[in-house]
């Protein structure tokens, strides 16, 4: 069974993102979107929340499992049996990260593959920040991220600012 | 009426912005240099020491005005009228930033267009905060920023230090 | 008045174009789409065959021309009092190459301005050579060029090849 | 059963193409390792004598096939119920053209996916041309091309310049 | 005699780095190591750790010192007599921002000369944190840094944590 | 001794070449300039034609001496006993390119460096296949190559289009 790590920090989740989930369910027996526990970074959603809008999202997506991980990469994906990696690539600076961390990771584990798909055209501008960027100062996100984390995510900022 | 808005932190204001805002000033009928008033970074210079050091630099140039934002570009230049985003353009890790942000503004707003004008190449390994460095451990910076403004630089960072 | 000069080889036209000619359109006065005319090149459409695509789709556009010009760039756009260039970005190989002619027009005239203007996402992908490409081989080009030469660009190749 | 193609010019196969075929015999079912038959270029080898290299090389991998193509490469997939594309990605440039194409090949057939693979570091510097180049000039090149076809590729090298 | 500065944080130094240093040593009469002491980043090593790794890495090269510096590069450089500054070159990102200081650095001294040397295609990959971000989470880094600072750089993140 | 080879099509040597000769001629003890014999290429100026520019152009500098090869560089450099090769670098594109072509002379032989310098800003735009494109059509350049060539470069081309 080919199984397929798609790791990130899905913070939230957007549009961009589910395009890459739908079309890596398509390449392998089982895809599973891990959602990455950073003790050093501050997220806008928690781990549980953030795997909740996946669940959401994905759920009706037959060889999708949604989990989350903290540490390495390869320790995670060599605990699921996986033998890829699946990363979206938008931009030239993406790809120069990737790069090395693809090389890093063939060197951490020869026996897992990392493999690239591209982001559609669509939403090659498209990243969690900049929707929360944008959000922050009630500019729209509609067509952006699933509708029904919308609201969510303006609400948090209000929060934030009182 | 043509209004564009070039918009920036000009923290401070070097000799590539004020390069781009007289050829800004000889392609539309109006250019605003609006200094993003962003609450979260520290900058050398206040906004309102910001918007001095531009006016007195470039206040002679007749259809240019100097004001301040903050919040959304897009809601700022349509509360202005304009229907052009004036930035400048040096390297290519540049080009991937704005293009992305060009694309997520034609989506908040379609009805403004962004423009990019390449920095004239003496100034293209010029930025502000390369300036800073390099005041901040005394080095010359002649040439690089508006002379009025050269020693009011290095004394920030004395009283930094001090 | 603000005249700019969009220049090309528009063999043929891609709906990428007629992007970049309608927006353009909206930041200028007139806007001459300015077919280059390059003898060392073998075009699939001859400079009338071009120049007529151009005017069936842009036609309606008021101030929009359609011309073709040989020789510098910088010597046509001086002959049409037109004080700016514009040029469409794709990618990042576009862009190296597009600043290091920006920069060289500025040094044959520092009075002509080049600009760039984004391609809309959704044609980040295409090019003329692409699109024939894809046509030699009756792959389909429906949405990437205007539908009135769709027919004509297929019939091209079958008398190329027999 | 998930059916990948491998397209490529293989003029002649490097030892980067077949890190890059044994890499993909690891993620798919089946891989197709298809030369590319383009009658504007003028190769070093013929097809069927690529084809030979390709399956002395490769011969020994059970889920890898060689073919040959000409035409669309969507086409040509469909033609063998493949539901993948693999490219390898060594530089930049690389990048942007192979985005390109397969933002070009989604449009054409949306139910294949491209997937990228990173080349080796080893071999990151590696192309068939420049090969080429070198062995031109007599140049060592012992572990840039599978052993068996080095004598080879000298060779022709002679014959072409008597 | 042609003295070169090899300046960075070497937070710890990377086989990378000891490739570059030996290299460097070929080209040059003397090559002095600098290690950069910047006050505005929390390093993993101190200073004087930094420099005692170099040492016992470096030591044996007769023509390279290891030597430590704060504040401009371009002061520094000069008084210690040397024309040349050597960096190591990955990517393109790298590359980008490095022309930036090359020209920055050429400004304020235009006697003394950046050279720029490509990192080795197999360390092409690695970097000081990269380094860390892997030993954090107790992943091999056996070949990426010198043997004998292998086991302090795990120790180190184990105080951290607890 | 060190000695440097700075190797080129020189088709005509322009004045970034020129300064990156002199500023070669600083940092090393020897600097041969080795113009490319390619007998693929049909050139402007013959091989003899173009060592006569440099000649008359550099014939000052010193330790600068101005030849021409065939060949493999690596074959050329050992011949000459060079240890390093020079090479300009203006943007990304040279950058990649340059990077593999690096990376392949250190396989070929390894004894033998490839150093890059960056190209001075003003002449970041400037290239030999530029100028013949300016010159062919009459645009003006001065202050691009050397002016003792400048006549020349304008009346080859008049014999070409007679």
């Amino acid at each position: 069974m080919k199984i397929a790590v798609y790791p990130g920090s899905f913070d939230p989740a957007t549009n961009g993102h589910l395009d890459i989930i739908k079309r890596s369910g398509a390449l392998f027996d089982k895809v599973i979107v891990a959602v990455l526990n950073n003790p050093n970074k501050k997220p806008l959603f928690s781990i549980k929340e953030r795997m909740g809008i996946l669940k959401k999202t994905c759920g009706n997506l037959e060889n999708v499992e949604i989990d989350s991980f903290s540490g390495l990469l390869m320790d995670y994906a060599k605990s699921k049996n996986a033998n890829t990696i699946v990363k979206g690539l938008r931009a030239v600076s993406d790809f120069e990260y990737e790069l090395q961390m693809a090389h890093m990771n063939k060197k951490l584990n020869p026996d897992i593959e990392t493999i690239f798909i591209m982001t559609s055209s669509k939403y090659s501008y498209l990243s969690s920040s900049l929707v929360k960027e944008v959000a922050q100062f009630g500019g729209c996100i509609r067509g952006l991220v699933p509708e029904i984390i919308e609201e969510d995510i303006y609400r948090r900022f209000k929060k934030v600012t009182v």
